[in-house]
């Protein structure tokens, strides 16, 4: 602790206010200080360190405020020392277990504009530029996805009663809002009743005639939807997941079954959600029969393509994403793989009036007829995040972003030959776009599995789950690389769901030879005399069987 | 345009994410050219250049994706000349018409290490360290308002099945996030209804006999209230305006009438929203007397205390908010008087087990029983906006957030005698915190409206209107400064309401004379050609009313 400290007065106070002039200041040096250190931590390709979580939680456990005021010196010092040093590494190569992407280094220069200029989207007058610069990022990737005509665009793109989607903080922002319009859309007003969005969902029902209200998507759907129903009022129970067949894509039979059942009791369908790019296997339904059930039941189609949307830059692979643009409406997001940093989600509404079931005003801000972007969002004040998507789709380029989609595909589907070609794992969920999902057997068990053809047993597969379970979290606990887990059934033996690796990728620099070196640290761990037991009495289950 | 562009290969791409290591590197020159234009840009004590909006609309018409790459510093030099330069100075001390704030020149450099690390607050394993720093951040400002003793926070702060509240984009979303959980509590599981989580809005109305749930709040509540209304399924319609007193507080007798007819017609009341710091006037509600009600009728009570909750760091005006620690959940914003950037609003609850009632998880993360923050939020992905609120209340610790506090309620006291002193403008609402309102009357209709004791009458305040309207927005127009304007009614003149200059006082930077300045830049545009006719008319009301 150094003797003397800053004074809490205003001389001090309007001096942290005032802007730092010259090279030379402290902040200057603090600034350079912080880059230099952060530099060396993003070359570091290791995951995160060591340290344990109940360790860490050690030093956070003081809940009195700081009385006194401290130098930046001290706290940057602080932060570099304990936090940056302690966090998640999440750019690098060898963390593969997540979508939160690394990020390319120009985003960290240019998002020092976003930070210092502060704007709220939430109206011009605290925004000004950054209301048509946001309209526009928002018409270029409506384009992308709805591919209407420039007549289209030219009337809507900054008309004040048009409002092709947003930006929100997040994908589930994305679908609570596209869920949100579905609702109030499905329960409009009509001459003898005000409205959903006036009236509420009990009166609604009850005016319209239902005894509840649904939202249909495949059980690999995200749960986030799940949240949205609930938020949203419908309730988990109405939110019905639709069995998958064995490419995890829903089961557009039992889609349709699942509409006529519902229609007969008198639930009234609110939305289908089609999945573009689950979140668990990369798998993506298929949307233009989604589509088709939803319009003859006259359901609003939505499409939650946060992880898959930026499919659409390869012309190699945007087949893949075929119907997103019957969807009503789309969730995108940014921060994934757009490579924008945290806090950039998108919906986009194919009718341009749609979002106007959802729209609200105040006397000080968002006022009728004006232009302030906060009239159909569900946040209020929010960054000017499209300045960074704006930067990544010009310095990047739709081709830039095509080798990146390209690349990361290849990737997956060269890391699956691996894992097929290996004696001791398996893949799970093959590749469709560049996530996959497999498990580490011991050879021995699995040449046993072969000969018996036991595909999925609840016993075996409860024995190789505790396998599992201990190899992830041990390697995700040494810090040197990061796969994640998750369980999920399979048809006809949703009883007995396996745990699996799943791997995203979409950091260009992990290359297959890194993946390599993880499988092989997998398998390294599954050797330690702390699973023994657990292997030979998989073995037992498994001789058994 | 430069002959040579980038390549959109992959030796390309690998390179924009790989660190760029040298300070003699080309990013690191731009980045340093960033800075200095930046500094140069946040000096101007302008809020705005003169260009209008459907001027700037022109240069974002077109929605075809970029093609090809560009390089960094062509987009750099696009960013500084068309939206820097065409953005809104909110640091600007003439900027005092939004609650936007300037930020302290270290939280541009700090935003750095959020940045780069890129974490992500859904899960451990995307933030490590930042969980529990989050957790701690959260149990400080917890701790200001409920003023819980040590062994509470030393059983809660890091246990997983317990939530003292947690960040999310902004107050919009915390308020929301309060009025599910009151939602939810409200209607909870018992033994023969599963919940309205699981149930739906529709059953859990059905089930307990309602015929509508409702929220009560002054009519000066926020309207991110009534938004969350329609949201979570009430209805805008349930969503109750009590009238306010000339204080702009809530009328407590009005707000006691209400709940007790609302209880008579079998509507739920779901929620009382208590005001501190209002949008509007900086009115706070008389928060212990809204308590006992609330308590008297088995309600959750709910503070927004986005704007004014910082009071509590000033000795000499927390009494302002006495009762909030009666409050069941309590909104805040950091990105308001905590001074950090965009992005970061803060829900608490008092009780910890609260927030159970909204709780979800998923197989892959936000486990049953893991301290992932996402078990508990309405968003998934965000930021470590913590770090900075930590950095926040440390380098400027709770003493130096006090004298903020205090200055901007000194300078808005000492802004409203200025106003009362002048002949021709007329103080609307008084500072009780450092916003006010007031308008501009010429000297001589204020003379005869004195004389002819006319307090409000709707022709005069017709007249009045428009004139203030046009100052305003031309004022706004010339960019020199910034104040917002709104309109509201007066008890017993709700039908003839008055617009008003609003005025918010939160940069230290904000001189008296400053004010003074801006006083005389709204006298003068009252006094040019194009408002004569107008200024006549108001005269001829007055005369003959």
């Amino acid at each position: 602790m150094p003797i003397k400290q800053p004074q809490a007065d205003r001389e001090n106070l309007y001096r942290i206010f005032t802007v730092a002039e010259s090279a030379e200041s402290t902040l200057s040096k603090i600034e350079r200080q912080i880059s230099s250190n952060l530099i060396g931590f993003l070359q570091q390709h290791i995951v995160t360190n060591a340290k344990d979580l109940a360790e860490l939680e050690g030093d956070f456990v003081d809940t009195n405020l700081p009385e006194d005021p401290i130098y930046v010196s001290q706290q940057a010092d602080y932060l570099l020392n304990q936090v940056v040093a302690n966090s998640v590494h999440t750019a690098s190569p060898a963390f593969v277990g997540h979508m939160t992407s690394a990020l390319p280094n120009f985003m960290l220069s240019l998002s020092k504009i976003m930070i210092a200029l502060n704007q709220n989207l939430v109206k011009i007058e605290t925004s000004k530029v950054f209301t048509p610069l946001e309209r526009q990022v928002v018409g270029m990737l409506h384009r992308l996805i709805f591919q209407k005509n420039d007549a289209f665009y030219q009337r809507t793109l900054h008309d004040s009663e048009s409002c092709l989607g947003g930006f929100c903080s997040g994908g589930t922002l994305a679908n609570v809002t596209a869920l949100w319009v579905a609702r109030n859309c499905a329960f409009a007003k009509t001459e003898k009743f005000a409205g959903i969005s006036q009236a509420g969902l009990y009166r609604a029902l009850k005016f319209y005639e239902y005894e509840g209200c649904a939202i249909l998507v495949s059980k690999r759907g995200h749960y986030s939807l799940s949240k949205a129903a609930d938020a949203l009022g419908f309730g988990r129970q109405d939110f019905i997941s639709i069995p998958v067949d064995n490419n995890h894509k829903i089961r557009v039979d039992l889609l349709q079954q699942q509409c006529e059942q519902l229609q007969q009791a008198r639930i009234k369908v609110v939305a289908i959600v089609g999945v573009a790019g689950s979140s668990e296997t990369g798998s993506v339904d298929p949307l233009a029969d989604m589509a088709a059930i939803a319009k003859q039941y006259g359901v609003h189609f939505h499409v939650d393509a946060a992880w898959g949307g930026p499919t659409l830059f390869s012309q190699t692979h945007k087949h893949l994403l075929r119907g997103i643009e019957l969807a009503d409406s789309v969730t995108l997001d940014a921060h994934k793989q757009l490579y924008v940093p945290m806090g950039a989600g998108m919906v986009f509404f194919k009718d341009p009036r749609h979002a106007a079931s959802i729209q609200h005003h105040a006397q000080y801000i968002v006022r009728k007829g004006s232009k302030d972007l906060g009239r159909y969002s569900l946040e209020g004040s929010r960054p000017g995040m499209a300045m960074l998507v704006q930067s990544g789709l010009k310095i990047i380029g739709r081709k830039g972003y095509e080798v990146l989609l390209d690349l990361g595909i290849e990737t997956a589907k060269k890391f699956a030959l691996l894992i097929q070609e290996s004696e001791d794992f398996q893949l799970v969920s093959a590749p469709e776009l560049n996530l996959l999902t497999y498990r580490y057997i011991p050879a021995e068990i699995l040449q046993l599995m072969q000969l018996k053809k036991i595909m999925h047993s609840r016993e075996v597969n409860a024995a190789l789950n505790r396998i599992m379970k201990q190899i992830q979290k041990t390697q995700r606990a040494r810090g040197k690389s990061f796969v994640s887990r998750t369980m999920f059934g399979f048809e006809g033996n949703e009883d007995c769901p396996v745990v699996v690796f799943r791997v995203v990728l979409a950091n260009p620099l992990t290359t297959v030879e890194l993946l390599r070196e993880i499988l092989q640290e997998q398998r390294e761990i599954a050797q330690e005399p702390f699973l023994r037991s657990a292997i030979e009495s998989a073995k037992l289950v498994v001789l058994s069987a």
